[in-house]
């Protein structure tokens, strides 16, 4: 009998086909991001469970896996875990995102960096989330941030090199809806709700898209009264009628729009749940997502947590895994590989892993030994399911790629 | 101050021009064996500890680092802890190598893939080690397997392909030892040691390059006495006068030969540490690397496991962090990066973007913005360290790339 062989709860394995449209995928955004002269650094993937645990991941720090301490230190941490609690049992902790790894990177490479640093950053992150469909424990984020810049060409670049990135991978219907968190912050308040209760309001809000006006209005009643939510609904109302840029932010528009007309879009409503934000917050869209397929902006306050100094940072993501969802298998090329079926002698052996160095070295980049099996039909069948559109058999007598027949598989 | 900013003990991170190294090398191994035909496919970093502690993780099991339960799980195995011990407090672990998850992968997902499966498989394993020079708590591994062929085409399709990798990066002094398992057990026999010591006297001749004919000859003494330490010490003699390929070897040698002359050495005292080979067996190695940079076998009882039948395997592993050790940073070739020293004003900006595009689109891969400082040679001295050979000023009149005067960093 086989015994359980799924992978954990919430994680996936990628079969042959899904892993090459990722990593084409992938490597058309780093490449993208490249070009626009970002560099590809790499933290590891478990970070002290202090600095994960620390405040600056939000809600996300409740999902960090934790891992358990070993040996002595282990068994000091059990003796004491009456009093100390289970936290204590683990010392280091699986990154829930590539933001706080970056942070910590980033104090402690600081000195070898460029003063400018522009950084590509694509790898798994992990999450103990209830699985649900489209929500998984292991998935990639595709970071890119600027470090050390507190000019708008920071937040201009960013947004060109991400919208070059979608278009390059398809995804030329994407936008990026763009707020500012200052008037974000002075709208609210313009709206009569204190400093301190801000946050909660910036709750609400954040629910438009799925409440609407009416729905946000009943929840600013509840939360702050009447008078706050007439003016919210006013507010909101007003949105819906006139968005013009204002001037803050308007430089980062006409430059973006001389590059990518019409795909920036004010949202004076956008939040961004993340408290870390100082500035600009992006949302990236599709027509064809129900959610956002990614985001960012400025955190000029967080990564100088750790150095002790104030340091300027704005960042973007692209969700990877929405990304890969919304485009076509065609999309980046079919794979045109070449099955080599190969007699069964010595002879036909050594001629097919000529003939494969040949066609390699003229530029096949996909080429499969196959023995020559009782049902040749049912191998190619198979084998066409898996990229391969081409076929020739070798033989002891076919000593050269000049030699082979080569017959498409249909 | 600054808080203490290293990352965990045992782990590294990657600066730019490290990460770039490692990516360009990785991404030529990957596609050498892509254009052998094998797939590269992916399974998460965790898998259940109940399966990586299962025995087919030999010695690495012990250093698997567990992920603690959680929630009421983990309060419930807390209760019992005295009962059930520590290892009852995690239920997931990290992958310590690639080769347990890939037969639970293959027993997953074997009728969705080709019935001779060639996998690749390369990303980060992580082992609780005590960290030590050339010794990480993660680090990359990088395999190719052959699951579902029992011809000793794999054996052949594996050496080629890993010698033609091993070549491509650069390291074409790179030879491999054979040798067979049933071979060395039977040559072991013949020395008079019982079948149950075998493993044990594997052990020992496995120190044969440290410890040198006599050393080994001395710890067979010990372990089996006089008898069987005159015979070993004659065995190993006349290896060192002859060593003669044996038939069960001689295709595999005569085949890989005429592609690769003089790359293959059979070693009949070559042992390799896993217990779970049952065919024959690889060490890589290097004239510059002290010790081997990869390895590997037949492992024909291992992945029937978990699907409760038979299935051959074989697989060979490129021990990625030493092998990128052993390979300069100029043999990738230099990066031809260029900086647009961009003027602080948002026509310069816009203009900057646009001769950007223009010179990605002309095929430049690394097209950095840069506002002009005030010390420009400070700034164009640290970008040449970064691989940038290249810059030109962008002001509110260069409104095109074929306005732009470039000049070389010197």
């Amino acid at each position: 009998m086989a015994k359980d062989v799924n992978p954990p709860r919430g994680n996936r394995d990628f079969l042959p086909l899904e892993k090459r449209k990722r990593e084409q995928v992938l490597g058309v955004i780093v490449d993208t991001y490249r070009a626009h002269g970002f560099q590809q650094i790499e933290a590891p993937a478990m970070e002290d469970i202090s600095r994960l645990t620390s405040g600056q991941g939000g809600d996300n720090e409740k999902l960090a896996f934790r891992v358990m301490k070993r040996g002595e230190e282990l068994e000091r941490s059990l003796a004491n875990v009456a009093a100390d609690g289970a936290d204590n049992l683990a010392d280091l902790g699986l990154r829930y995102d590539l933001t706080v790894p970056l942070t910590r990177y980033y104090a402690t490479n600081f000195a070898k960096l460029p003063k400018v640093f522009k950084a590509i950053q694509t790898g798994p992150v992990w999450r103990a989330e209830r699985p649900q469909k489209g929500r998984y424990r292991q998935f990639v984020q595709c970071d890119i941030d600027i470090i050390g810049e507190s000019h708008e060409l920071a937040e201009i670049e960013l947004l060109n090199a991400s919208l070059d990135a979608l278009a390059a991978i398809g995804l030329t219907d994407a936008t990026i809806r763009v707020n500012h968190r200052a008037l974000l912050t002075a709208n609210i308040q313009a709206l009569g709700v204190a400093e301190a209760d801000a946050p909660s309001a910036m709750i609400t809000i954040d629910k438009l898209d799925k409440l609407g006006i009416q729905g946000v209005t009943a929840e600013m009643n509840e939360k702050f009264g009447a008078a706050v939510a007439a003016m919210t609904s006013q507010w909101l109302h007003n949105i819906a009628v006139s968005t013009d840029v204002p001037e803050v932010l308007a430089n980062i528009f006409d430059t973006i729009e001389a590059l990518h007309p019409g795909r920036l879009r004010f949202d004076p409503t956008l939040v961004r749940g993340m408290g870390y934000y100082t500035g600009p917050i992006f949302e990236i869209e599709h027509p064809e997502s129900g959610s956002s397929i990614g985001g960012g902006g400025r955190y000029d306050g967080m990564v100088g947590k750790w150095l002790g100094t104030d340091v300027p940072a704005v960042g973007i993501s692209i969700g990877f895994e929405r990304a890969v969802d919304l485009i076509g298998d065609d999309l980046l090329g079919a794979s045109e590989g070449i099955v080599l079926v190969v007699d069964d002698s010595p002879a036909a052996v050594a001629n097919a892993l000529k003939v494969q160095a040949e066609l390699i070295a003229s530029g096949e980049e996909n080429v499969r030994l196959e023995r020559r099996p009782k049902k040749l039909n049912l191998l190619l069948e198979n084998l066409a399911t898996q990229g391969f559109a081409r076929f020739a058999f070798v033989n002891a007598d076919v000593a050269s790629a000049a030699a082979l027949e080569v017959k498409s598989i249909s």
